[in-house]
């Protein structure tokens, strides 16, 4: 029988988040019923929340950074047993038939993945079910899309490594970042602090831009060696032609002409944040270095699972704020300010009873 | 003794080019003496010719699509003897020892290559020694810089390959193309035509973007298989996400975001045109396929080379519209209106003795 499920939810893009009741639906053969413990809070569930892509279907229940306890399992689930740690990211289904599918890289299905919440459910429901994430105490996933989070990975600081952690793994992989390779990451914030610590732990050498000096003992202590600041003119033109990747989180329309500059010959720069309008590319700095400006999204599930292993075997985790579901509204602000260091986890046992 | 030279050259932005005379520098030991026959006209020779980068020093003689016969050779030139068919392209001297030049990759000369004509002269002159391009009778190059033109490709038809055809050769190459990839090509220009040439040689799958289907047959001739029009969104929606690679060889700044929705995933756009304003590109397209969008400058010496037998091995050459040097001001008001096909080649033994 189906499950009842607290949670917050969006009812209109421009109310505050309120407490919700729904039903997930009872685990089938191939899904696993999983307890939530803590759910990030990654700028997408604000923008979706607040329908600004103008997408929304209310009431919307966010949170695909998704950490928790699995409380049951379908008769096909061999992979997890109760009482298992497991994640949720991004996705809780896919076509599994496409190219991409196959290859294991579900972001890129060509009919186009399942959104852990707001996006139209491929099972259990009717053609409008729409699914509904993890700001709520249970949720009903199929295994495929399940993660094992490692023991040494304490829940809450694991949470947000379903979405920003693999989104920042995925490229640093992508682009062969290893020992001897130079890496630039644009905004200390939920993604930039994981890519600062990811990159650094494959061995890169590690740069921060930011707009300001705020942030430069925290960068320093995830492993960045060097911090840069956008408006110094003389150390911007000083680290001219020097990153063979930049990982670039600014979620905000930015000027990036300057910062094409600071790639090696064949350097890249790869764009994370979901912004809107386009932003002025000059082709000229590409011409001139064989430059390259990429895009790219989250990760596949193999290479999620991977980069739990890997956090897990270099100790690496998100710096996060707790915080109780009544204060969702509240980290929403905050976040808009970036006054976060460096991302909101809700505790989901705090779900008034 | 210093050469006695012929050429046309621009004397200030606003002025036609006119007949010019001046001396080019006896051979030093690694120099040969070019007499030349043809030279191609590039886009960049007229923008340069205006001045419209303002960098233009006068008088200006264009022309970096040269090919001819050697007349003379320094003591240490080992690689070519007088009578050989040789080309020159873009550059004629490099620092040599920075990672791009030691790598073969002189394009990307850390400090800067030395271009055909506009340059600030390594050697044989003064610091303040301006080079001068092909549109003239004579050229002392550094046996570095000179191609050897295979037997089997006639000069005329070999010259704009020196430019056009390493230019889009470079990221064929670079971008991995061959049998079963899928590539456009927008654009069927001087560039653009070669670029279908040699993506189909390499056994590719060529389509042809362009904004009307005037030169349609002339696609086909060169071996496109498809041919697009921008407008017809019906078949632009058909095509979207199917590409590996676009050759861009647009050079007036223009709309792309419709354009790189016709790549695949981990396909790249490559810019190969000198656009001088920012070209808005919105960064959800590139990260919801982890597109790329890339820049490419001509191509190094030995891969300019390899490009040449390329061409003489498949029996690929530009086609040209021969035109006499006092026809060169006509041919620019013609190219600005892209009426050319494809290329125009200056016929330099017509230069009035």
């Amino acid at each position: 029988m189906p499950i009842a499920t607290r949670a917050f939810a969006a009812t209109a893009a421009d109310k505050p988040l309120t407490p919700y009741s729904f039903e997930r639906r009872d685990p089938g053969p191939d899904d696993v019923l999983i307890d939530i413990k803590y759910c990030g809070i990654c700028h997408s569930d604000l923008h979706m929340a607040r329908s600004e892509t103008g997408q929304a279907q209310y009431p919307l229940v966010p949170g695909h950074e998704i950490a928790g306890v699995v409380a049951a399992v379908g008769s096909n689930v061999t992979r997890f047993k109760e009482g298992d740690r497991v994640g949720v990211g991004c996705m809780v289904d896919s076509c599994r038939e496409c190219s991409s599918c196959q290859e294991g890289l579900e972001q890129y299905c060509v009919p186009g993945f399942t959104g852990t919440y707001g996006g139209k459910d491929r099972k259990g429901g009717t053609a409008e079910t729409i699914t509904q994430g993890g700001y709520s105490d249970h949720i009903t996933v199929d295994q495929h899309f399940v993660l094992s989070i490692p023991d040494r990975l304490p829940l809450d600081v694991a949470a947000p490594l379903l979405c920003a952690g693999v989104t920042t793994y995925s490229p640093l992989k992508t682009w062969g970042v290893g020992p001897g390779s130079k890496v630039a990451v644009i905004g200390l914030g939920g993604l930039g602090h994981m890519a600062v610590k990811l990159a650094a732990a494959m061995g890169a050498e590690v740069t921060v831009l930011s707009t300001s000096d705020r942030k430069k003992a925290d960068a320093e202590r995830m492993g960045a060696k060097h911090f840069l600041i956008n408006s110094d003119k003389a150390a911007m033109k000083a680290a001219a032609e020097s990153f063979d990747l930049i990982i670039n989180t600014v979620s905000a329309t930015h000027e990036i002409s300057s910062q094409v500059q600071l790639l090696a010959r064949d350097g890249t720069m790869v764009m994370l944040g979901l912004t809107t309008e386009g932003l002025p590319v000059f082709a000229v700095p590409l011409l001139w270095r064989r430059r390259r400006i990429a895009g790219s999204l989250i990760g596949g599930i193999a290479e999620t699972q991977e980069m739990l292993n890997f956090c897990a075997e270099h100790g690496i985790a998100c710096d996060i704020e707790t915080i109780a579901p009544d204060q969702i509204n509240e980290a929403y602000e905050r976040m808009l300010k970036s006054d976060v260091r460096y991302r909101f986890v809700i505790d989901m046992e705090k779900l008034a009873a």
